[in-house]
């Protein structure tokens, strides 16, 4: 549910973007008990975006995450998420390249994954413990990405009382 | 006021992009009670975006919809918009094509269309009545597209206590 | 800490963003109390982005402005905010290219910069006092932005008793 848009001005080789995007997906999944299949991330090269801090132009690298807010989820909460995601960042990237902004946004107020309305921020658990015969059901029928929700959802300690 | 951005991977024509905006105008401006003119709806080509999903680079479309959220705007408002733009999707896009997300950004807090304040969520009508005389002087002053609001506002009968 | 992104048809040079970009980091910075090494502005050319009103294609430039909302800001702020960047909008930019829309987007619930949490809206002060040591230690290792930074906190009137 959440969309991390990277907006890197750095280049980023697919190794980098699949690490990045695997890193990012379970800093977000272990905080917030989303599972995988529901966190989605893009890259957009700015390279060629005029960018000014302070009225003078600059470089740096940037992230946007929309998420869902609520008061499920604290300062706190967002900030460990943002320290996490830099810790991320420099693991992957030269540390000369900074990531110069991290940006929670708390917009999503409502959507459609996979045809499927999603729950508010907080009630992931009871959605997909309602939703668990449709998700068995198009794993069944569709095989793939529903075969792995269902197999994170056996699998995760953090799931396991929902099947 | 709201600013639907559809984010497709699939190559769109022109009148696939017509069609899109039309319905999205349409399926807005029926729920929100919002005139047609303060749709705004915008196409970009993620084709080339490096896109995960789970970790796993994926294809798929996606829209954002940023909008005014507040008390008047339910959760099911939301679903049923979704829902209808789903439809939308799929009857003007061959459905191999699939929508993946549609994201509603409650963002708005406030704005400018036309060099005017735009209004809270839910009070639209007794906005545009407040300035239903800038409207008529507008439509006579500066013609389109302020001369099809006024139409819109006398043709439609969710208006009409409007006038 | 807010992001304006300029999405621009008509083609804007170097000049005209570097007089874009210090304009509206000054209007912002002025009414919020926002050091201006936090005000980001980015430019996007939109001029091949298919754009819709009331379902028809048509032109115009738009700005979208991440900021952090809260109960210290109110839709008046925000009016005269946009009012501002308008005319900042047509003191640089020729005026038969109109800015169509302005939309405050109040969506901006945590973040880092330089390394660092934001604050929420209104406890910009407050968090610059806290952090002043942080920002004087920078100032002396890194030399800038934090010595420009320092020395907008000590000419600035609105900042003086932070220091």
């Amino acid at each position: 549910m959440p969309l991390y848009q990277i907006h890197h001005r750095v280049p980023l080789s697919q190794d980098q973007q699949d690490q990045l995007a695997t890193s990012i997906t379970k800093i977000h999944t272990e905080r917030f008990t989303t599972p995988s299949l529901f966190v989605n991330v893009t890259f957009t090269d700015i390279s060629s975006q005029p960018t000014y801090v302070a009225g003078k132009r600059t470089t740096g690298n940037r992230i946007l995450a929309h998420v869902r807010h609520g008061p499920s989820r604290s300062q706190e909460d967002y900030n460990a998420l943002c320290s996490s995601i830099e810790d991320a960042w420099y693991e992957t990237v030269a540390d000369t390249y900074r990531l110069h902004t991290i940006f929670i946004l708390g917009d999503i107020v409502a959507g459609y994954e996979y045809g499927m309305a999603i729950p508010p921020a907080g009630q992931d658990r009871e959605w997909l413990r309602e939703n668990i015969e449709v998700f068995r059901q198009r794993a069944r029928d569709e095989g793939e990405p529903f075969v792995g929700l269902m197999r994170e959802l056996e699998e995760r300690v953090d799931f396991r009382a929902i099947l």
